[in-house]
């Protein structure tokens, strides 16, 4: 059962936050939509990046206005559980609250709650598509949702008409944030890490029809330490992946960035969501 | 003296956060600023409501866009001084700290700080004038902002060429908002606050030589308690001032409404501003 918790009209639409009890985390979970009036044409699953929880995107990256404009709807989940008291779960901006990675947990205490993998796949999907009437999707984030987008639309690549990414966490396995998140939420076991790694995804064989989207801000503090899009475009190329990598000059991680460029990430989506 | 706290490119050009001791208030204040890459042909003046600071507007109106597509720049100061401990400061949203009035205080205490109207009609403009070597202004804002742009653009309309807001406080003598303000900044003399009421002001024979644009969202709920455009328009009407309310079926007091209908004032003071 969905709970409505606030609305604002936005944009000839409307902007609306809920909760519900979520059988996937055993938590009450919230997210926010956004709806157009009228005939939606498809729905965007965006997972948003560390730190950030349900309000981030829909106040801060101005896509109200293309959603509108392209018949689409929106949802934007919060990035983990809350409200529990798992050991370690609040003592870093990286990991656990805030820090979901969208993955399903095999840890202990973690396994019971962390399993944002199933709860967007599985859950979300579902809800939207009963309340909403929504039978098209594609999904598309930013950083530790960017990885979230890659990894969930390649998996599902018959479930998401198309994958989008703005400074995407592509090769966790290899970097300081996945490799913390993927020991406290996977346990030792490399062979499951990789799982969760677009860019191990790719290279075992796993695909998407349509080309993926990735834009990249080049004075992105964290490219070149986190974010590696250069080692992922390799791997598409190598693998026949289509893929579009832009490196933005001079703009960084912040949703200033993604506002500049969403116009053109919706625009992507819409294509593909409006084909028969 | 500025620094530069931050920035971040945005839609062609800088998003930046700034402070600087000023002489008006006596302390040190912040405000926002974004500037398009190439020529500026012109300065907006944005001036928040109650509880909001230099950042609510920047981040959350995507104003930025059109102020690059019609070569504008924009300063939104904070709403009041900060990091004082004066009398019954901190201790609600609508006076004090967030909520400086756009006025220049005559109370103990609040009289050697509390003078927004002067930091921004002389202060703040100056420092623009002269870092960014913008000659033309214009002014508006949002609730107690909105406040703040008619009565500022009313009593100064040789500076600023044109002037708009949401959802304005435009009889602040008559609103329980605006009798607590002006009684704890300005004392009880009543004839002291007309002088930042904009539907007095406008009664007693000032006026713009341009419209007035106001939009106002239907389903505020603030209006018919704090806010009276029509009361506002009916007094221009009668004065021979020129003016353009917009009444908003279905939209709040948000930055969700702010954002729909952001573009149509940009355009306004854009038209304004391009004049010979």
């Amino acid at each position: 059962m969905l709970n409505l918790l606030k609305q604002h009209r936005t944009f000839d639409g409307l902007t609306q936050f809920w909760s519900h009890e979520s059988t996937s985390t055993k938590t009450k979970m919230k997210f926010s939509t956004f709806t157009p009036d009228g005939e939606v044409k498809g729905c965007l699953i965006w997972l948003s990046g560390l730190t950030c929880n349900e309000e981030n995107f829909i106040t801060k990256s101005g896509a109200q206005k293309y959603l509108s404009e392209h018949n689409l709807m929106v949802v934007a989940p919060d990035t983990s559980p809350r409200n529990l008291e798992l050991p370690g779960e609040h003592d870093s901006y990286d990991f656990g609250s805030g820090a979901g990675f969208y993955l399903d947990a095999k840890t202990e205490g973690y396994c019971d709650h962390y399993n944002m993998y199933s709860y967007v796949v599985s859950e979300l999907i579902s809800l939207i598509e009963k309340k909403f009437d929504i039978e098209n999707f594609s999904i598309f984030g930013h950083s530790m949702g960017g990885h979230g987008a890659l990894i969930i639309g390649l998996k599902n690549s018959n479930l998401f008409r198309s994958i989008s990414a703005f400074s995407p966490i592509v090769n966790p396995t290899d970097t300081d944030w996945g490799k913390k998140a993927f020991l406290g939420y996977l346990g030792s076991d490399e062979i499951l890490w990789e799982q969760y790694d677009a860019t191990k995804l790719i290279k075992s064989g796993f695909s998407h029809p349509c080309k993926l989207l990735i834009d990249q801000g080049a004075s992105d503090d964290f490219l070149g330490k986190e974010l590696f899009p250069e080692v992922f475009e390799k791997a598409c190329v190598e693998n026949g992946q289509a893929i579009e990598l832009n490196l933005r000059e001079g703009y960084d991680h912040s949703y200033y960035f993604i506002s500049t460029f969403i116009e053109e990430h919706i625009s992507f989506h819409s294509h593909y969501l409006g084909l028969q």
